[in-house]
């Protein structure tokens, strides 16, 4: 079932650029357009969590587990959509935002303790 | 700057392994949690568009760019944290959705159409 | 149709406490799980405007503005039960919040312009 | 501090009637920047939330009650803000909702059960 072409996010990005082509839907993918679907996919993922207690695998069904697997495809779909309009890699920002992360949460210091940066 | 081994969306969840482990904030790191701050972080990337007209580069100057790839970053690595905890593999999750996709909207139905499938 | 004694946030802040007790619901109503809740009715919200140009009332169908009336309903029904779990009153809160923006946007400084307090 | 003629929702609408105009701000007020801010404005509350078990009053200290009473009354006012651009009374669309409600979950069917109707 799964294109197995698809093998990282450049992959991903091209495809959705054929996709977007194919319907004529690039006029409706301004960027803020799209920061709007990523955000409102994001709430339907975190809806599937709002009454439960943590969302471990032991609380979710089977069916309730592949609803929320097509939500999480649907928010790294609208980010590698996003991403690409506005000449972002995706892969490279990651990089750097974790190597900022370790030098602004230093192990010795926050070590579990899950408040903000900013708190300290 | 960037650390040249994330290559791939599995090179960055080992990445994020490691960083959790080492501050010991998997204890935080529940589904329900990480849902909840990658929607946050959604909305953070929405903020940056929302009293403007689209969002296209030509909107945007360097120093909100960079603010907006960082966010972008960010949504990136909560989805890849929130997916690695449920045992789903994004790639083949979102190779899935977008085959579902295709068949959803068929070009020759949708093409120029933004409404959404229920509404046909 | 509605109940007429719905008249202030008070009201209906009494009503919701009751709707919640009949249903042994407050167990689940904890103020993380209702700020979640409110943040995905946010977003149901948004879903209605994320593909179209400004959302005036020229460009929405009674279909349409019938639905996003019952989501504005669900933001305020969840907002007032949060508000109510942590002790705020909301119409004092919201008096005092615009007597703070008057003062952190002074209307000679901000006319016309929408950029926010932080990037003066 | 509070503003004493704040006595209702109308109250609250009529300010930012004059609010906004002053500043010139309606041209940004269109209904989809709207609920696009309050839905940012939600996740701002949210992610006060987002590590910690409930949020329930012992669990906030003083400063975070403070941030969160803030963050309610700007979902208060940009929801108030929406509806009245969309012609819609908050308090009559609530009323019915709420009726709506109490049919769609009958307490004999729903007692201490938190799953969405939908999962019935």
């Amino acid at each position: 079932m799964a294109n197995p072409s698809l093998i990282d996010l450049v992959a991903l990005r091209d495809e959705l650029r054929t996709f977007t082509a194919e319907r004529d839907w690039d006029q409706f993918h301004t960027p803020k357009n799209l920061a709007t679907a990523l955000s409102v996919e994001a709430a339907e993922l975190l809806e599937h969590f709002q009454w439960i207690k943590t969302g471990e695998l032991s609380e979710l069904d089977d069916k309730k587990q592949d609803a929320i697997r097509q939500e999480l495809a649907d928010v790294l779909i609208y980010l590698v959509r996003l991403a690409d309009k506005l000449n972002v890699d995706l892969m490279t920002a990651s990089s750097e935002k974790l190597t900022h992360n370790r030098t602004k949460y230093p192990v010795e210091k926050v070590r579990g303790d899950s408040r903000k940066y900013s708190e300290y």
